[in-house]
Formats: structure tokens, C-alpha cells, sequence
């Protein structure tokens, strides 16, 4: 399956790129959306399009899904599960991992070879190997349909539990969205002195690329399964957190972002665990 | 003042650090600290010491003080308003603002120099060009005695607010805290399907070192000061946070550090921004 037919459904921002890349790249394309005029440009540009989900899927023998939500993924493939027999489905709809797995089962369940996708990429990356696409799921199907993703982006397989490569996108864009939160407290305390938020995100990167390798001792700890290392404990990280948080409150800036952290630790020491390595929050955090 | 004498008082772990490396770069150094027996070791390798603090502050033309914290501050340097005059005072002592700006006002109305400083290092550090120390308040107290500060580490000036040091240093960590709590949030979610620590951690490491210069993007977003940006706005992100904290919750992990977030943008679309870019929180956590 060098040059598999392909149909992408749903042509919305992600779609079209999607669509564009694969006939840019000699792949014959079917295109499918619910409002019909947005696959007129397409058709233009020498994709065939289809009237309903059903045509359009039988014309590809690799079928990328691209609609709005999990919603609408189970709305347009449930009726069509005989229509896809014999088809790889690559679902590249942003789902939480339980959706993917609920996906997959549907498709297990009919036969329906299937991986689940999570792009960590905008659209106009689409085509450049800076864009990151993460694959879970049936592992055959990924090998077999692997040369066509790698012209979307650089493709990279994450295990055979369908939903993980979703939870990797979801755990990896959780980090980045605390790392920026952090550079948004500093430069709200920051400019309560007429500091700019220039020059206090120019001190922080320098700082955070310095601090980043501090990840892989945590890691370490947290590997080695005991939080009894004599480094920084719940009682001293809670004294440190609790000077950050008067800090911020004395400038006039809230300290909701920081809370959180003042919080686990307050439930490590109310436990017994104050002289713990503070990186023992992480078993608050998990529902055992 | 190239070679003034020094008095370091506390010789708790960093207040040491500080009295060898003095000692080491050929100072005269008299060290007091509350529980004598401390100050032994110091005597040995040939420091001075005093049986009071009075006496202490007298024998130094330049005053470190490394005491546990503010109220030790103040209970230990009011005695001896008289015996300070003509010295000048370093304030290492890890302080809010607030309270570095309230030495800095008692020290100006006794007519002493005074340096408020922060250590971004830890006591083995000390030394090294790697230990950051930052200082505020006088500044021509503070290049007078730059070449002594400059034995200890990288001495930067923060500017004439005396709280300016401590507030940066804050600022920095708060950072560096929320980006280690988001190796702790991929992590646990990670964990979940049985990837060791380790591999997470050097996801991340490498994701956030990609994703760093983001920083500045936002930075300039709230200096220009208009949120209207057409870039990720409130409404969209709200769904993407939901999404992080559901698919954290599906895997059993408590999605606490993640909340203040959403809460941030709930009030942001409550109050009509929806719109708006997402950056626009920062003018929630601002108490105008």
C-alpha cells in the first residue's frame, strides 16, 4: 500500500492541510465535508469529492478522519461500518484518550483496522517534519499506512493502547501550559514594578533552559519509588511556596496558579509525610 | 573599600558557605551566631568572633546579615541601630518584598547603607560564577562593595526599590515552579500506562525546550497591551483546558494543578472576554 487511495472527512482548518498535503504529494484524494461548498476549492486543486460519508469512504482505502469533535466521529462512522470494511481509519480528531479507546473498540468490534492520532502541530505546519503527529492503536495498520502519515509530518508510533497517543499529546501540552503559566505569574509580579513583560520573559527563558534538566531528577525520584532522599522536603518546599504566594499577594497579584501546590503539600504534611522529598505530591495527584 | 572587614552574622548553612568563601578570598571575617559552638570551626580556619552582636556589627565595615529569616532580622539588627553607623548592611536573609522594603526604610532612617539581597543558589554553590545573587535598594552602597559581592557569585544589581531583589527572585521561582509541576502532571498521567518516569521526563524536557521561546510571544502580546489579537482566544482555549483535565481525570489523576487555569478563563468569558486572547488572564490575576 505505497500509494493508497485517500478520503478525509471533515474540512475544517486541519482538514484541508490535511487534504492539500496528501494530493500535493501524488496521493489521490477524496474529499467529504457536511457543508458541501467548502469542498469546492478542493476540486478545483484535482481532489474528487463524494455526496454522502458512504461514497466517500469507499473511494479510499486509507480514510483520515478530521471532524470537529468525538461527537461527530461517532455520528458519521456508526452508519457506515460496512462501508469501511477493508479500509485503515486514521483518526486524527483531538479526543481525550478514553474517546479513542471508544473509537477503537467500535472498530475492532467491525473489523475496521484503526489508529488513533494526535497532532501536535497547527495547520500550516501540515507537510514539514516540525510537525509532530503521535499514532496509537493497531500497530499493523500504523506500519502498513506509515510512508502516507509521514508526508503530514514527522510520525511517530506510541503503543498499541489506542488511547495513548492522545494522553501523550494531552500529557505533553499539560507541561507546556504550566511552563507558560509560569511565565505569565512572573511577569504579572513582576510588572507591578514597571517591569516589562519583555524583559521578564527574556530573564525567565534564560532561567527555565537552565532549570529544564531539574525534570530528570524528579523523574529519577519518582522511578526509585521512595521519597525519603533527604533532599527538599514537604516542610521546607511548603515554606518556600508560602513566601512565593505573600510575595505575589503583597504585589497585588493573585496567587491562584501557585496554590495548588500549597495545597498538596499541606495534605503530604496533614498525613504524616513532612519530611518526605516533596516530589511525593505526585501520589496525591493519582487516585489509588 | 577594596578589602573591607566583614561580620557575617548566622552561621547556618548558607551563612558558612558565605563566611569560608570571605575567608578563603582574604577578608578579615568575625563571625557571631546565636548557639556559639557554631562559630568554632570559623575561629579555627581564622575568623574572628564576638560574644554579642554589637560587638559583631563594630568589628565590620561591611555587615552580612544570614539569619533564619525577617523577625530574626529585626529582633537582631534594632539593638544595634548605634553600632551600624558608618557600616554597610547586606541583607541575605530569604524575605518577601514587603519585608526587604521595611528593612531598607529602618536602615534609612538609622542612616545605614543598605543592600537588600536574594541568593538563587544553594550554600554549596557559593563561589561559583553559577550561584545568582541579586540586589536591591542603595546602589552606590552596593558598588562599593560589588567587588566583595562578586566573590560570592554572579552579583546583578535589580535596582533602587530595596524589594525589587526578592520580588525578581520570587518572580524566577514561582516560574521554575509551575514548569516542575508540569513535569509532575505529564508524569502522573503518564504513569498510568506504565511509562517509567524517566521517558516522560525527557519528553518533556525536550518538548518544553522547543516550546520555551513561546514566552516572548505572549510577552509582547501584554506589553502591547490590546488582547485583540485574532491568536488563541479565551473560548478556544477553555475547551482545550477542559480537554487536559478530562483526559487527566479519565486516567485517574486529579487535574488540581491544571484548574486555576480554566477558573481564570471561566472569568475571563463570564465577563464578556471570550474572544479575547487567552494571555488576557494575566489582567484577571492583576488586583487593579
Amino acid at each position: 500500500m505505497t500509494q493508497p487511495s485517500t478520503t478525509i472527512l471533515g474540512l475544517g482548518a486541519m482538514g484541508s492541510a490535511v487534504a492539500a498535503r496528501l494530493r500535493e504529494t501524488g496521493y489521490a484524494t477524496t474529499v467529504w465535508n457536511r457543508t458541501a461548498a467548502k469542498t469546492e476549492p478542493h476540486v478545483q486543486a484535482g481532489s474528487n469529492t463524494a455526496a454522502t460519508v458512504a461514497e466517500a469512504v469507499r473511494a479510499g482505502e486509507l480514510v483520515f478522519v478530521v471532524l470537529l469533535d468525538h461527537a461527530r466521529v461517532r455520528e458519521h462512522l456508526e452508519p457506515v461500518a460496512a462501508d469501511l470494511k477493508g479500509r485503515t481509519v486514521v483518526n486524527l480528531v483531538t479526543t481525550t484518550p478514553g474517546q479513542g479507546r471508544e473509537t477503537a473498540a467500535w472498530a475492532a468490534e467491525h473489523g475496521i483496522p484503526y489508529v488513533d492520532g494526535a497532532i501536535m502541530a497547527v495547520p500550516s505546519m501540515i507537510g514539514d517534519t516540525s510537525a509532530r503527529l503521535l499514532y496509537s492503536g493497531d500497530q499493523h495498520a500504523f506500519n502498513t499506512v506509515r510512508p502516507v502519515l509521514e508526508t503530514l509530518g514527522t510520525a511517530e508510533y506510541a503503543g498499541e493502547d489506542p488511547g495513548v497517543a492522545s494522553l501523550k499529546d494531552m500529557a505533553l501540552l499539560s507541561a507546556m501550559d504550566l511552563m507558560l503559566l509560569g511565565y505569565v505569574q512572573a511577569i504579572a509580579m513582576m510588572r507591578t514594578t514597571g517591569t516589562s513583560a519583555a524583559d521578564t520573559a527574556g530573564e525567565v527563558e534564560a532561567w527555565l533552559a537552565a532549570m529544564l534538566p531539574h525534570g530528570r531528577e524528579l523523574a529519577a525520584i519518582v522511578d526509585g519509588g521512595t521519597y525519603d532522599t533527604g533532599g527538599q522536603s514537604v516542610d521546607f518546599d511548603r515554606f518556600g511556596i508560602r513566601s512565593l504566594i505573600t510575595a505575589s499577594r503583597e504585589q497585588g497579584v493573585r496567587a491562584d496558579l501557585l496554590e495548588p501546590h500549597q495545597k498538596l503539600l499541606e495534605e503530604l504534611a496533614a498525613t504524616g509525610h513532612g519530611d518526605s522529598d516533596w516530589i511525593r505530591i505526585i501520589e496525591r495527584l493519582t487516585i489509588h
